[in-house]
């Protein structure tokens, strides 16, 4: 204990030269086939092209009357209609004629235009005063009026979607559409969350003298499931090697990346930096940003039973874990589920009031807030932003990347523009 | 058939007014219990009260040294440590001593201060070569330094959540602080989705003449799925009132509210709002929106097997399909849930080139980019707007809203700043 260094040996980065050294270890997960119903939120790992073409015949675009257009306006004999699920070959519209039609319907073989219902008066019905016999056509129609023509939407052959293109449920409707019914996604990286720290019970037990209930887990799950990627519990390790190593082998057993909180300050228990080199050959590829909350954030990788795994050991203030979470793992899992952009969404906002500058870069916690005809949000502090004061993130809705403060500048005064990382998309 | 009026009896409302006729009518669902664990997403149907202080008892905010602050800078006998986790009432503190304390770790009794390890030097240490002895406080330490103080994150009795909360990540783990592992929220209403129309078949089958694939259950579903709303698929149903009043039946036995698609134009085989006003006794409140596209837009009520269902008939189109889901359904869900808030989040963006208006106010859907120092993303279009286009949604990240055409204003210029619906939040 004495001996131990009492500055941190690793040096200092910033937060982008973080994340570029976390990223440019990221790789892209392997693909899979999944089932277009279970695709959402998956990359696509493949070209979709279209087989047949969208429509399939020339369709009505409105509920109407399928004429000639250059009959112009006035008297149709209505001849029969076309709905939508009919065969299309077995209607024929002739000079002075007209087949009824309704939207998506097959245009018969013969007309050129749709005249739609509103523009169509009933001239003459048949005895039994439910069938159309004749109709005025009010307004001439243009060639090709209200008809979608065969292909339109989708031509055959067109690529309708493209290999990296992230599947929402705009995408997935396409997918149907053109009938794909299982796609090669890219996989997205599982996840471990450990906890450590002698003082740390789950929320279940009474507690102890001396201890406080964990809640990083429940932070750190939560914001992996609210993104869609897997995650397992791999529980609250002590504050020494044995139940480290323990956890620590069993969590990558389980994962591609482990999420760690806790263990990685300046004090002499906190061992995950000599346990994750000594046990597990990781190499640290940084220990120390500069950044508030969240400057012990150490990243590390190693191999493990043959696989490339990546752990981040995020500080244990619940504040810092989350927000190191969001900074870090958010972009880090988009890269390795196959997504072109993965950084975090950044707007710009107003400071509803003057804000303190801290000596490191600060990411504030706010609230934001649009009023109809004003171009930027205003950005309302979440208040205390003590980083072991969770209540600071709580309905927080982005964080501000606040500047560190200057000999000159050491507050921005209110309505100043800051760039606000949004926490939600 | 030669009957049927002409024109929609209905009249044509407004989007906020159609808006406004859907919220009045949805009523917050029932509260239940849930673990907490599995809260995320759902609205706190209680307020959450703190029967412990955090930190419940003074805490370290850094690894270094508790200290009397009085005793000012220079050399302390070390006598012992303080380790996150251990009995705080153990150790003591007197002039001239200091006890080595980790994050976390309660302060000894008697010391007002901690000084960070970096602000120490080693001056003594035992014969073991391990065991620190003496050291030197470089700075002089002022009192209460580096101590967070019994109860400043949550003070006994505190309400650290209010009734009415979305629970988000920040939010689960505060009720993991607080120890609640059991949480009353509201329940979220369940869907229904069924399309309707004789040419529409399911994704997978072969594609016959004439038909084409249903894209819209899956869109949908997918929507409600992405905001975590549980939804079955009410499959097809054909253009008949037999098959849409045993699709519809089977629907409202299983959800709160049924999403229907097609079957609401003025074509003669439209037999939704007929099959719902004679067979549900259903009510329409409204079947006619002045906007692009979405027009025929229905929404309806009934009562069925003691409770009230809400029916809302979207258009068949596909783009029209997903943007009124968007417009009206997750507004809808958001207040059944309990959201206080629970319009769509729109923001202002700056159109990239000219867009041609339509004699309707027009959802356009449209690319952000948002550049650095730029205060208002710029919107690009997705292309051309037909309603049948669903490629005109894929990656769309915002739907413009785009002000009716007047005889003065036809088009608007590159540049204008428009209102742009958020679709991802
Ligand atoms: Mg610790
Ligand atoms: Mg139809």
């Amino acid at each position: 204990i004495s001996g131990r260094p009492r500055k941190s040996p690793y040096p200092m980065i910033s937060v982008s030269e973080a994340l570029e050294i976390i990223l440019s270890h990221a790789d892209q997960c392997t693909n899979k086939v999944v089932p277009m119903q279970d695709a959402l939120g998956f990359v696509l790992a493949q070209d979709i092209i279209a087989n047949d073409p969208l429509p399939p015949f020339p369709a009505s675009i409105k509920d109407g009357y399928a004429v000639l257009s250059s009959d112009g306006a006035g008297v149709r004999v209505v001849d029969g209609d076309s709905a939508a699920g009919c065969r299309p070959e077995k209607l024929k519209v002739s000079s002075g004629k007209c087949v009824r039609v309704n939207t998506g319907a097959p245009i018969p073989l013969g007309a050129d235009a749709v005249v739609q219902v509103e523009d169509t008066e009933l001239v003459k019905e048949a005895n039994d005063g439910r069938t159309e016999l004749e109709i005025k056509i009010l307004k001439a129609p243009s060639k090709g009026q209200d008809i979608r023509p065969l292909g339109c939407d989708i031509a055959v052959g067109q690529k309708i979607l493209s290999s990296g293109t992230l599947l929402g449920p705009a995408e997935l409707g396409l997918l149907a559409t053109v009938g794909v019914t299982n796609v090669l996604v890219v996989s997205k990286p599982t996840f471990a969350v450990l906890s450590t720290g002698n003082e740390l019970q789950e929320p279940g037990e009474a507690l102890r003298e001396g201890h406080i209930r964990d809640s990083n887990k429940t932070t750190l799950k939560a914001l992996l499931r609210q993104f869609d990627y897997p995650v397992v519990d791999a529980g609250i390790a002590k504050d020494n090697p044995t139940s480290l190593l323990t956890s620590i082998r069993s969590a990558l057993n389980q994962a591609d990346i482990l999420v760690t909180t806790g263990g990685v300050s300046m004090g002499e228990r906190d061992m995950l930096r000599p346990v994750l080199t000594s046990d597990f050959n990781a190499e640290i590829h940084f220990a120390q940003v500069f950044m508030k909350p969240g400057k012990p954030t150490t990243f590390a990788t190693c191999q493990f039973n043959g696989h490339k795994k990546l752990i981040l050991g995020l500080p244990g203030n619940p504040v810092s874990a989350v927000v190191t979470a969001t900074l870090y793992i958010l972009p880090l899992c988009r890269k390795m589920s196959g997504r072109s952009t993965y950084e975090n969404t950044c707007i710009r906002a107003k400071l509803s009031t003057s804000i303190k500058l801290d000596p490191r870069p600060e990411y504030h916690r706010a609230l934001l807030c649009w009023s109809p005809g004003i171009d930027l949000p205003v950005a309302h502090s979440t208040g205390n932003q003590l980083s072991s004061r969770l209540l600071s993130m709580a309905s927080a809705q982005a964080l501000l990347k606040l500047p560190p403060a200057t000999s000159e500048t050491q507050s921005l005064p209110d309505g100043t523009v800051v760039e606000a990382l949004l926490l939600n998309m």
